[in-house]
């Protein structure tokens, strides 16, 4: 079946999550995509999100230089999700690690995970 | 620091989005929570999402079986997303497939990747 970006499932505002694993299993980060952001994502094959803050189109690593290559992307059951299989260049995070998800809450306290990476 | 469930950045109808993932790295579906959701989840070790659909608290796998126990919840950078990793019993998806992202987008073509579970 061809895939159609308007099949699917927008929010209110126009938006639809997309989360980004690594190819080694590692859940990076998870943002926002519009229909057009979609579409650039799939023909240039550089993630492409649209910032909510920002209100405009945002190439994962544009000036960061932490690109995400796309390996797949997966469009999820109810189609309101997205999932991209990404090569991951450098940090994911705003923050310089790894990922986003580097704070676990154990025991009702909140235990980092992961710091910062170098240089 | 202590975990203080208040301090999450909701959306405007008091919810946030929740990645599950698997210990092997699979990441099975995404789901809202609101902040009670997320208490009970961390309170009974078994994943509680918020039916949006339903408006109603929708403890997974409370009919099917299919539970999810809760190994460690994090917390995103931005406070406006989560991630739990979880012991999955049987399909994540309500197709009754192990995972909910079993559509990979190529070549402009939609291809399923993963078929239901037997039985």
């Amino acid at each position: 079946m061809d895939f159609d970006v308007s099949t699917l499932k927008f929010d209110e505002k126009g938006l639809i999550p997309c989360i980004a694993q690594s190819e080694a299993g590692e859940v990076l980060m998870m943002a926002w995509m519009n229909a057009e952001a979609v579409t650039k994502t799939l023909e240039t094959r550089r993630v492409t999100y649209w910032s909510r803050s920002r209100q405009s189109f945002w190439i994962k690593g544009e000036t960061s230089g932490h690109t995400q290559n796309l390996i797949d992307l997966r469009v999820d059951c109810d189609r309101d999700c997205l999932l991209a299989i990404v090569e991951q260049e450098g940090a994911a995070c705003h923050t310089n690690r790894r990922n986003c998800f580097y704070t676990s809450v154990v025991d009702g306290t909140e235990r980092e995970l992961i710091t910062p990476m170098k240089g």
